[in-house]
């Protein structure tokens, strides 16, 4: 094993240059191998000097476990995710790989870079949507039971937090979605707002606002990022023709917030 | 009213400049004022053409309106939080100043410029203790009653979020993260991985992984980004000299997570 090789996970931001973080770019500059999602490596401007393995989605743990071997042999690996490499992304997935593989692999040099997440970006093109207590939830039951999902978001709106959906709808799953704004209409009444931000950043972008009332589930796909306010989130007109409405939840809750 | 005058509102990441994007960088370059609570607005390096409008914690909606004003007059205003700014930062006062202010002001050029947030960044720090489904609070109750706190800690729980908190301690209210502790302890257990995450990415930067039962108040201040883990979150050795630990929580539940 060489004492050269490192592996950083890294966060790639919703899309734009404009929101990788310097640290990320110098850990870009400096690899010899990028490893990710085939879409994701494929952000990466090719190189002489780094290798670009891409991969399917669903072979997180393999990918993993690819690029510990790769550092191990003393290669410069950076694993790479799209937004921020802890929420959703490869950050869980090596970790996972990590603990269960090859001894050897824990000595190696192994840093987490965090980046700008698609929900942060999403809550700043619309305004500050998760401006006060806020849950994030992954809607994809390919990894955890359905029913656990529908129990998180009862809960949720029990709690009235703010709320940020990753993965809300794919073509092997198409019917998850429709319950879960079943399940939050029940919870949170038809005019709760609900905004759907889609590849934020990037030239394909577009934002939607509207209430848990006129929302269906065609209003999501997989690079949408799908947020609900809670009772207390506000919706306004921003004034400049074209730029919709602005949503934010406020700072403070009144003291009957505690008994609803 | 100058059509020159923009109002931009910007994460300034942790504290690192290599976690500072791109995008917020320009929008420093070319501010002619920057707002904010005098420690972030130190951040900033002075320079001419710039003016630097520091206001204490508490003032934000003052500040705020400050700093709509000055986009008003044509001025290239930043307002600028720690982290992202619509996570417990200025986001949200911006949008409360702008609804309930001069009409005219509505027609500014706003933007919301996204940074990584203390979280991300704590996360990053430990592993990926935030790999799955999460929730995100701010203790202080400074602005909402501690019944709403007390409820949401017991909600998240029951949903088996992994959580963060904001603004845990201060010298004004010692005894409400004792009190949140408590309530985590009978609600999660006493060997639930509890993470201590201060001053990220700065000079003064300290990380302490322990267990509910093991916890103390004094273990954070308000530097300090505190995580608990799910019932699923793993800690084991990172195996490098003075590393300390790895914390995730991952990617998958088991059925059983759905009925417990």
């Amino acid at each position: 094993m060489s004492a050269e090789g490192w592996l950083k996970i890294i966060g790639l931001g919703p899309g734009s240059e404009e929101l990788i973080t310097p640290e990320a770019s110098s850990a870009l500059g400096e690899a010899t191998d990028a490893v990710g999602y085939v879409p994701y490596v494929e952000r990466l401007a090719p190189r002489l000097g780094l290798t670009r393995h891409g991969s399917d989605n669903r072979e997180e743990i393999r990918r993993a476990e690819q690029a510990l071997m790769m550092a191990a042999e003393g290669r410069r690996v950076v694993v790479v995710s799209s937004g921020d490499p802890g929420v959703f992304a490869m950050g869980a997935a090596v970790f996972e790989a990590l603990e269960a593989g090859r001894p050897e692999w824990r000595a190696l040099d192994i840093q987490v870079l965090p980046g700008v997440s698609a929900m942060l970006a999403a809550s700043a093109r619309l305004g500050a949507p998760l401006g006060h207590d806020f849950c994030c939830l992954n809607l994809s039951d390919n990894l955890k039971p359905w029913a656990l999902i529908e129990k998180r978001l009862r809960l949720a709106a029990e709690a009235d937090f703010a709320m940020a959906f990753y993965n809300p709808r794919s073509r092997s799953r198409p019917e998850g979605f429709a319950r879960a704004l079943a399940v939050l209409r029940e919870a949170c009444g038809e005019a709760r707002p609900i905004m759907f931000a889609r590849a934020i950043s990037t030239p394909q972008e577009s934002v939607r606002v509207t209430s848990l009332g006129e929302a269906t589930p065609e209003m999501a796909d997989m690079r949408t990022l799908v947020m609900v306010g809670s009772s207390l989130t506000r919706r306004f007109p921003a004034g400049r023709e074209g730029e919709g409405e602005w949503v934010y939840t406020p700072r403070s809750a009144p003291s009957s917030e505690a008994t609803r």
